[in-house]
């Protein structure tokens, strides 16, 4: 056919008029064979150069991929289609004998895209996906997920509302007990005066209320802590877990004061905030919902430039408490009258909190301080971007992720059933 | 053509030289028959295996999936190339006997992005779309596209505009009735001093005036929400509907003043934040505009993830609360004298609100705060990347769905008109 | 070569073993018969019903569009490739007599975003665009360039440079004479008490200076008016233009003082602000930057979205103001005495500004206001994703519009020259 | 084949039927001659018009392209498919005669795409990423790597961190030098009262350590500069850039405290924030983590556009501070006393700083600071896009630059020891 009359050729390289017909996977590409020569290293060049006259190959490959490459051996450039998978790209060009470097810049994006992809869904981690389904053999899994899933069951619903309800309870005894009105230290004080002799009497039950609810809230605590760490699936994971370790810190400030018998708040400033973080467990609870968990991820790939936010403010601070202290500390009654006190000023301008308790007032001052506002206003947008293109990333890959193994479930359950 | 002199032929399975045409929609594919034994359970083997040794197949299916699947048979991995709709890869994935989950990682994203689109856009309810087509019958539909979407005709507009105003005119008239100098109640204390005796006798007119307004604004209302009420499409539906409850529910305090003939705003100060929510019928008017629909599917998408940010604030707040409260209670004229008033500090360091009522001076207690205002600024950017991701989903979904449903319109008219 | 022996057929229709071969284009497609008769009202449809036997059909389209036309007779499902343009494939499913409302509503997305790119980019006003290519012919164009377009040449952006520095100029002259030691009315004041006699000597020589500063910008400013006046290319929208107008009224409070001989700042306020609002020019100057062009459509083509957000920042004043005020009032010294005022504090919480004079003390009061503060910052984040959404719109279109409109240029300016 | 019977053809030329296959690249294309004559000046309708009659062409060339440019003489419209590189699609075109400028508007997108990310990877400078390969040849561009890359070893980690505890320690001795209690220059007053004598003398032993530590930073910081100075690569780059020349400055007010001998803080105060302009170092040490690099191009690629939101914001601040003078000078007590002091009012407003130091009274006053207050919400909002936009595009094109450069590094090094 290609040796009749009239037909008319020409080409990237018009004076070898020798043709050759390349059958990929059924599809025949022609070329001249001394195009084939110009990619000295690669298999085709090797075959056309050593072996006996041929007038077609076979190869049973990928016909479309074949185009390009075919195309790298005219233009002496090797362009990818975005519609193909870069590891699918990858595999092929392997075949030929052609490197994944010699890509054009242009065209970078499109062969790298599939496999960058593919690393950032290699970083979300298993065991978390794991836990939906390995819950239907002994007791022990059974409690944990109780405890750990509240999306498992009603009952861990149920388990899971107690749980805070008793947070809540024993925070909020807590923190009426600091109520200069019940708290036992001032009491004393005000009982001085005999006017509100009759409130006090009142009010002096409450605090055997309180402690009656804490020693309620402690029970379930321990329980629940005991509960958990029998049932949990790997002993030396949960007692690494941050989490779990705040838990039972949690539980000193109550058995140190029911040991000591005596009340001393202020000196176990510390433990006591460790009660309040028992608050996170909502966040443990809420781990099972979607978004929570894309957030999750989210977070954890941006925190390293994340944690560029803190020390651009920590610079900022410091040049702006600076220079707002030298041109505010002339003035009489001024309230900047150190750099520390200066510094504070300025982080409160720069996270545009204002509390008013510092400004300045000079002309200059002032103008130091439109600065410190406008470099905090740029500040707070800092981060958006570093975290909108994660989320957007982990979502859909999470999304994806989750969708396919569903399906793969259902098939699997289907295959069991009918088999 | 396959068997003449001077073909070489080369594949993944060089052993076996039996070749197979498999002509796929005029499309002609060539493999070695061994290639095609890889997948045992799927189409192309069972008729390879079990019949006649054949040269050709041929299949009336898309040729350009086909590759793909092929690909498969060569490789063992199974791509999918981008630029074909998802859905329908799948549906010849399930005619060539290949499951979708065999989908490498590397193409999940492709396999499934339409059908997603898909989900996503069947959670648009069309109710919404719908109200656009089917006024056009009788006068209860009529009166209810007047009463219901300003953007219907010009009148539906002007009613629109009337009720705002008498919103606005009822909301005006009772803000001022609590204004200290036209309040009856704190008339009688001004009006102990005789200085102002004139200033009285001239304001004191107004509240009968004010009175009447509100009169002329509870007939708009009750005449408005009868109307509404006869002509909506479906009885249980639109007494279901919050905001209709509301606007019942708003005309109360109207109707127990009159009835009781005193004043009593202070007593029924729940009742009257009710008049305050009607303000929220301006969004039900603005419901037809596209940009706010979007809005509003966005916010829908977005609430489960959105209320991961109180349950944050809520942490934050007791925890940096009860920091604050351990480092600054021991200074002396502290305002931080209790947990509860630490955490008001706290909240409104975290919403960067700062009104400087309460404000740490400890060096301990300014390091809280620090952390405290830079964990609300995060906080504050946190829900950004949900509202955006969900927001260009839906922009593209709604606009999408739009113009398709705008255009099949058309042309029914353009049918409908020509036959 | 399809009757030949060995050849096993198999598709949609089994039955019907008639096939018939499609040649679009070079291409050729194979199906049945009866595949063809799934569509009765389609062209070839009509070809296969109407005239005699046919073993092949020519057309000279689009061959891979044909894949999917005749994947839909296949499957009765019309899916559309995403590497082919919307607008193509609409010609050719016009010529193959498919409706593009068949499409499946996975591919809605894929069939519209060209078209849908069209008409965003038609919005784009051309008159922005055509500035840069019709100033080099007469003296009118030039000189209306050198007042208008500060990137057109050096001596624009000296013109630039001069006219921003009167601006800045006459502000802060204006601005100063508001200060008490210069403004003449509070100088006959402070001029009671002798000690500081002398500094009023000094100063008093200012007010002369900064009338001198004025009469010269005044000067400027009409000049610069009249030469854009008659430079400008229309007179009717150079009148018509917000600029213009407020540049000319900005001139009447010069005017009315040199007339009235006496000063009347505080009388004439509502003309003085006028003079601040030629800062705005800077922006006027400004509009030939790319970013700053991508700024102005983004805000254009957001404007509906974003007046949702006054709106609902107007209804969460009234609905948290009317709720402050009935949770404070009874406590005394309160500063929430009346509506108007609980809502000023609404705002000032709401815009998360806090100025500090007013704060909720309560304790249903700090829960209203922690509300308050939380929908703030939620509102705030709110027209973000509209922002965004339409930026990254704007900003590919332009980008692209641009970069072929020079493209273009280049070419005309090539051939211009070579002819 | 064509000329057999029962072959029925049509087209978009249905008169004249002489067809002619163009085989491009294997690929056989078929189409009317007169379709070819539609486009005079290229390639294919001169070669048609001039030659004798021809049956087949062959080019070798891409197939895929040939399709599009085809469809453009059938058609008369130029479109791109998205899957091929518009790189790719322009040297094709080029070949056959079609100008770039002739694709449809609803391509420029696909054929501008891929050229618009090659200019924009252009645009990141080399210089960043070489510093990772050059450093191991001589001893001068290892002593560079360890004080200029910490990432470069563990022993540059090592001074890195103590680079920065040097910082960290001149600027708290520098701090606290200013506080009252220590400032020799207050405490001469101070001690006039007798009671804190024993204080001070206790106290008056920390200015001497405090100026042992600055003695000991200062030759730290001295030894540091040489070496950096000597080792650098190149000498005229180190004293261009402007670190290094802060770092030279921040020198200075120890030398001349050291040789003047008197302590004069308060006179050399601008020279003392150079020394907190050395916090900036910490970026330097950073600049070589991936987010970081990624944040540093999203600000230099955004700085044009992000400087109209300061000029944004001293428009809004001189038309709202002039406002706001105007609705509250007459006000008694007013703090508004002068425009320039109502600015600063202003630009509290507008950053939502909101001090509480000023704030408007009247209700007009209210008024134009609640607009303040949107315009300032809205200022914050406004960058958002343009820095998310460049952060997601410099993302993917480091990411993609990144992981092809590490990849022709890992070949270089393969092929480099395996010969
Ligand atoms: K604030
Ligand atoms: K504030």
């Amino acid at each position: 056919m290609m040796s009749s009359v009239g037909v008319f050729s020409l080409g990237a390289s018009e004076g070898s008029s020798e043709k050759i017909v390349i059958n990929v996977g059924g599809v025949k590409h022609e070329t001249h064979k001394s195009t084939l020569m110009t990619l000295p290293g690669s298999r085709l060049a090797q075959l056309v150069d050593t072996e006996k006259p041929l007038s077609e190959l076979f190869f049973d490959r990928h016909p479309e991929v074949f185009t390009h490459v075919l195309q790298y051996y005219r233009s002496g450039k090797l362009h990818c289609p975005t519609n193909l998978c870069g590891v699918l790209l990858e595999e092929e060009f392997d075949f030929w004998g052609i490197r994944g470097t010699d890509v054009e810049p242009c065209c970078w994006a499109a062969f790298r895209r599939n496999k960058d992809a593919v690393e950032a869904s290699a970083q979300i981690d298993p065991s978390v996906m794991e836990n939906e389904q390995s819950s239907h053999k002994a007791w022990q899994p059974k409690i944990w997920a109780l405890f750990d899933n509240p999306l498992s069951s009603v009952r861990a619903k149920v388990i899971a509302v107690v749980s805070l309800f008793f947070i809540l309870l024993s925070i909020t005894a807590f923190s009426l007990q600091t109520h200069p009105a019940i708290n036992p230290h001032q009491m004393y004080e005000v009982s001085a005066d005999n006017s509100s002799e009759n409130f006090i009497e009142n009010v002096s039950v409450l605090p055997r209320v309180l402690d009656a609810v804490e020693l309620v809230c402690l029970i379930w605590f321990v329980f629940e802590f005991v509960m958990r760490a029998v049932s949990c699936p790997s002993k030396p994971r949960f007692f690494m877990n941050v989490m779990n370790i705040v838990d039972l810190l949690a539980l000193f400030p109550w058995f140190l004061r029911w040991c000591s018998g005596t009340y001393c708040t202020k000196a176990l400033g510390f433990l006591h905030v460790m009660r309040c973080i028992r608050v996170l467990h909502i966040f443990s609870l809420m781990q099972h919902v979607f978004g929570v968990r894309v957030l999750k991820h989210t977070l954890r790939a941006s925190a390293t430039a994340l944690c560029t936010v803190p020390l651009i403010l920590f610079s900022c601070t410091l040049i702006f408490g600076t220079m707002a202290y030298y041109t505010e500390f002339n003035y009489i009654d001024s309230s900047f009258t150190d750099i520390p006190s200066s510094c504070w000023w300025a982080v409160v301008t720069l996270t545009t909190v204002g509390y008013g308790d510092m400004y300045t007032v000079t002309v200059p001052g002032r103008c130091v301080a439109i600065l410190c506002a406008m470099v905090g206003v740029l500040l707070i947008i800092l981060p958006v971007p570093i975290i909108v293109s994660n989320f957007i990333k982990f979502n859909s890959l999470l999304k994806t992720k989750y969708s396919m193994a569903r399906k793969k479930e259902k098939i699997s359950v289907h295959t069991a059933s009918s088999s």
